[in-house]
């Protein structure tokens, strides 16, 4: 590769600065973190905080430093194997499950790691080789989106990593919410015909999102706001947990097998219920949302209330027109809040929605080139589509087309659920 | 229940002949087996010979019997607990991966509890209760084409127990296919648009063929006829299965837990491939289709392909202009054939296909009423679409508008692909 | 091998009638059984019954015919790996979990390979080779032996295999017990001092009787009868299998992880027991001894009772001086019967009494040479030792010196105990 | 329970001595650990160094502050839950294979706890409470002498912790073997008879090691000193590992199943072999015993080798006429040394020794009263005794009635072995 000294460029700054910004954040969110809190593991599933800081950093060396700055020295010539995620064509990678049990790399070393890319970074920044300008900035954005992907994975890890210790640590204690009521829930109708759905191309976008294409929707309504835990309560009450017939046949044989009785990080005291929050354990407040439901849960509530989860492109199609604001991770909430306005609330930030979309490609998808198109692409089995981000999303990381993936069974993310139904 | 003494109708006697006819063929079906082989169940998801016989008549029993013939005498209070498959309200069940275990009741036993369900059944068709008929002919519908699925998924379950075993037993030896050559894949270009898709209506379909309803599709192209065993040789000989860059992240997963190499039932011997099938262990004839895939596989070969599988909605719309004929069960195969005409072709019979299309509900699914709502609805999580029946299907059971389901790991079923690319 | 015209030999001729004697009781043991019940195995532990038929028939084949008889024509060149149970050094074998998997070869295939060996055996002990002659009779006699075990593991296993199941299957109907109480428990007390345990030598017996030899036993007692069924209930009515500090680490979990509350056949009807057997389920009789323990069961129970379990070299040194008499296959029974009389009663027969001596080999051990070094020496680890038969061992196979062994969470046998305590 | 104030006691000052050496060692020994190591769990079998450290602390508080020290105030409620390792009566406990999963209570909360509970203990022993010196002494030898074997436990935990991590961290560095040779094998012999066994009873023992009684021994012998590395190899380059007939079934099982082809820790790179140490990765020494069997490498060995294991009568006869001196804890090596005496030699310290013996109960064993009764009793099924201490053993822990344990399978204990042979 050839090395070329580039000029001053203002959108070197521009990049610089919201790289350092989004790095910096990630340490930020550690703060509150002892030492001990990074290592853990909880299930499989979840990542320690010291795994998130070294992956994301092995990102940007990766895909960044190794094929763009000549010079560059790497670290440490092991931590490919430690902190590659799951990019198969990237060379080998430690066991997921095992990701808990490395005491080393220390956190003082993937510290020590992060200011070594960072600095390499800066320095690649300013001398940005023009031929590759275009590259390294498409990379630079998709590896700050990463890294704000994992500040969010960060957070919901760290809360189930806490959720299964008998002292219930606080991450950190928030104000809590006092809101004494919520809106009735109220419906909003939408026109079907022939909508666009996806990302138009103008600027960022994960390459799921991508192409835009037109889809033919029916009339539909989705609700005004997110299902409270006050009417989940009421589905529990009438036996939801134990009636077959309102459950898919996975669903069911999952509650049976955990023995779930409740959203996760619910813990019922007699006949009330407490709730694990990011600032400890906390009685459940009945005006929030529900969230940590898993698909299962979230179509079981809607068949036994008679209605139905949204599609993604009826969710994005009424979304599109609304602007991006709401409770994301800048608001410090870290829990989701109870539903205040009247109108079409919450579609952005709180809780990611689940939808009844299994999560496939879009007609004409075309997965990044290389090792990148193991990004997303490669998940798009025995997954459903969840949109709108949530408390622990960055405000400006999110947007309409923005689709999200789990596993029907998963809950351990900041998951909740809206209505829909079809309007005759 | 009031009960009435019916007028001769000819409705009934069509009927009676229609049940009498697929009741004997199930039978007839059996004619190859051993007492052994009727009880054994190699994996949790085959069923033992036995099963099938005693749940089909169970159903009848259960579902038309009970509810609509006052002066039923049960057969067995202990069968509706040993021969309900999965019907959570009409009953407890014996858990299924222990239905091999049952040496008891006797296959005797069984085709006497036959015997006496159909002579009950021929008894109330003859003495049809005037006010329930209608009741009780769509219910005798869903019977018969229930029992048909039954004898599919018989001979697919015959195939893998006999497939365990290292004495290879043929379950009937059909003539071999001597094709010595198939046609060279061309692809048949359909134009997009609105079109209608599911069952209109008219006559017999399942619960999740319908509602019809309008849907958009781009313009595209379907291969003439399903990928042969030389085709795919030539994925796995291009290292199709060592190369993650072709795999969906829980398809690679699958085959490297699994150790899979090649489809089930393929068996290497030095340079060459053998196949087990329902005549026993064969040579692999290459010219045939592939069979035995699970979606991971054939969504990786389309991968390498560069081309894609198709949606279901492609291809209804595709095949729904076609007729109904292929090698079916009725050809007396067994067997997935080569493809001789030239044409699009093979869209009916020899393999079920796999779509790219998740199983889910159609825009305003509605379920069959109380317990028979479990027979297809709450299937629909984890599971994709396959079109178009296979060789151990009846004629008469299938249609453009119907679905197929199967959990994406799973290959014991006669599967197939067709390739589908997009026009531009 | 040399084959030489043998002449008439009055050993062979009581050799012959052994043997057939033997082969022919195994048969008479299936009579009872349907087809279906030849093939079925509910857990890996047991076998199906046709499997038994063939191994023991196997095993002829294998250490006599195939070594010794010439001209021998293999029935089934496929049946050496479906039939070697566990000999790694004879070559493969079929994965024992998956023995109820196999409906071919058929039961009359069995039957068949069974007439085959027989007249086999026989043309051979008419025309003995002489130079063989020992070599043949030491390994008949193993033969036979092994034949006798495997009638009494086929009545073990045909009765757990019919308990799972919901009709609860009758193998034979015998006689009610009706004894209405049992003698109170006495104690007999044994002197210690130097005593020598194992085989003497001049008759047959396994390896693992051998070599006799010394060793020291402190004074002790022994309850003179089995523990009942009513004593048991008392030890379960007072919490035992609640109270940790009665078991064992290894049992308290198994108890927990299985759930246990009761041995194995019990069944509570409200505040009474059913017991399975192999009559089919009946009424729990008090005074009859309580069978179908684990080890760990009757660890807690002596816990619980302040006794303790006998050593083996208790057991023998106790037992060596009664007459091997008792309810044994030939009363007919199959079922433990209480105990009627006065004295040290029920050492043989009844139910196999586990000891607290973990399963090893004696001062000396020298197991048989070449494969049959296998049968029994390589399971000298995690088992416990048995002594004395049960109701399902035949009478001339037992003796004081004979060791059964089980892992200590078994009890699909006809498993008992006896107390022991220390003499001040 | 009534408090006095004690008069000085010399008694005191000696225990006070012991125990506040004992404590500060087990510190010491974490002096080169991280934060992060202290938390890491890589096996259930293994406990985070922070579980250890409170684990012996609140064996100190449960056993003798909570119940003799009337005014005691407990550091935490919430510790008795978190650090009881498995006394069912003494409480609930956290599961064990979840230790390294709590990140809180942080590593300085623990020591924390240690200096309160520390500090309690002084003041106890300094005011003496006259009535309970008997009893305190007595679970006071006990506390310490648990401590210790924590610190070997310890030890292991961490070397198994760091072995399954890439980087290969290092403990502690020690000066490396040198020894350029080992001394031949030769072999001792004894004289059998009536021996007596057990600890005597005038000073600490556990109560496995009590009664002492009397057993008859044949003549025998042992080896001079521990199997090398050179040895063993042999039996690996021999085929050893893939020789069904020097197994036991559950040991083929075992290394089949695992894929074991050499003790743990040892890694082949090309033809050399690597060992992991505490040290980190280190050229395999063919001088120095072969370390980190288990039982059924050990036991296979010895068939090999057509010697056998000894007996743990055996062993201690032997060993109770030799000084207790040796290659122990102190030596700070933390690693088994080539053997360099001739004599017979390494029967303490360098690696334990596997016997032939499952680890069960002597004649008329009494465990401790209440719950300390399940501190050795409840573990006496499925283990065998193996017998002398490590390198990782304090020396004054040990004596010739020690009783070790563990399972045939566990290996990542310091495990050697010796063989045993018959004198004709």
């Amino acid at each position: 590769m050839d090395f070329q000294q580039a000029h001053p460029n203002p959108a070197n700054e521009v990049m610089t600065h919201r790289l350092v910004t989004v790095r910096a954040r990630t340490e930020a969110l550690c703060t509150p973190l002892e030492i001990e809190d990074y290592c853990i593991q909880a299930i499989t599933a979840v990542s320690p905080p010291k795994w998130h800081l070294a992956h994301t950093t092995w990102f940007l060396e990766t895909f960044i430093l190794l094929p763009f700055s000549p010079g560059y020295r790497v670290f440490d010539k092991t931590y490919g194997h430690l902190f590659n995620s799951y990019y198969e064509t990237a060379g080998t990678f430690f066991p997921q499950q095992q990701r808990g049990l490395l005491s080393r790399p220390t956190v003082a070393d993937i510290y020590r790691y992060r200011a070594h890319v960072d600095e390499a970074m800066q320095v690649l920044l300013k001398n940005l080789p023009q031929q590759s300008e275009h590259d390294i900035f498409t990379r630079l954005e998709l590896g700050i989106e990463h890294e704000i992907q994992h500040q969010e994975l960060l957070l919901m890890d760290v809360k189930y990593n806490f959720s299964i210790n008998p002292l219930f640590p606080a991450y950190r204690q928030t104000a809590t919410d006092l809101t004494s009521d919520t809106p009735e829930m109220t419906w909003f109708e939408y026109s079907g015909g022939i909508v666009e759905i996806g990302h138009d191309g103008s600027t960022f976008s994960f390459d799921n999102e991508r192409p835009r294409y037109k889809t033919l929707l029916n009339d539909y309504c989705l609700g005004s706001r997110l299902i409270s835990n006050k009417e989940y309560l009421a589905f529990i009450m009438d036996k939801g947990y134990q009636r077959a017939e309102l459950w898919l046949s996975d669903g069911w044989q999952t509650i049976n097998t955990h023995k779930w009785l409740a959203p996760l990080y619910w813990h019922k005291e007699g006949t009330n219920y407490q709730q694990f929050t990011l600032s400890g354990i906390k009685p459940l407040n009945l005006n929030e949302p529900v969230a940590h439901l898993s698909y299962y849960e979230a179509d079981a509530y809607a068949r036994w209330s008679g209605k139905r989860l949204p599609t993604e492109a009826e969710w994005e199609h009424a979304a599109s027109s609304q602007p991006v604001t709401g409770n994301f991770l800048e608001s410090g909430t870290l829990h989701p809040q109870a539903a205040v306005k009247h109108g079409i609330t919450q579609l952005y930030g709180d809780l990611w929605e689940w939808t009844q979309s299994a999560y496939s490609s879009y007609p004409g998808f075309d997965p990044l080139p290389g090792t990148l198109g193991e990004y997303n692409g490669k998940f798009m089995s025995n997954q459903m589509v969840l949109r709108g981000g949530c408390c622990a999303t960055a405000n400006d990381h999110i947007r309409a087309s923005y689709r999200n993936f789990f596993r029907p069974a998963d809950r351990w993310m900041f998951s909740g659920l809206r209505l829909a139904g079809d309007t005759k």
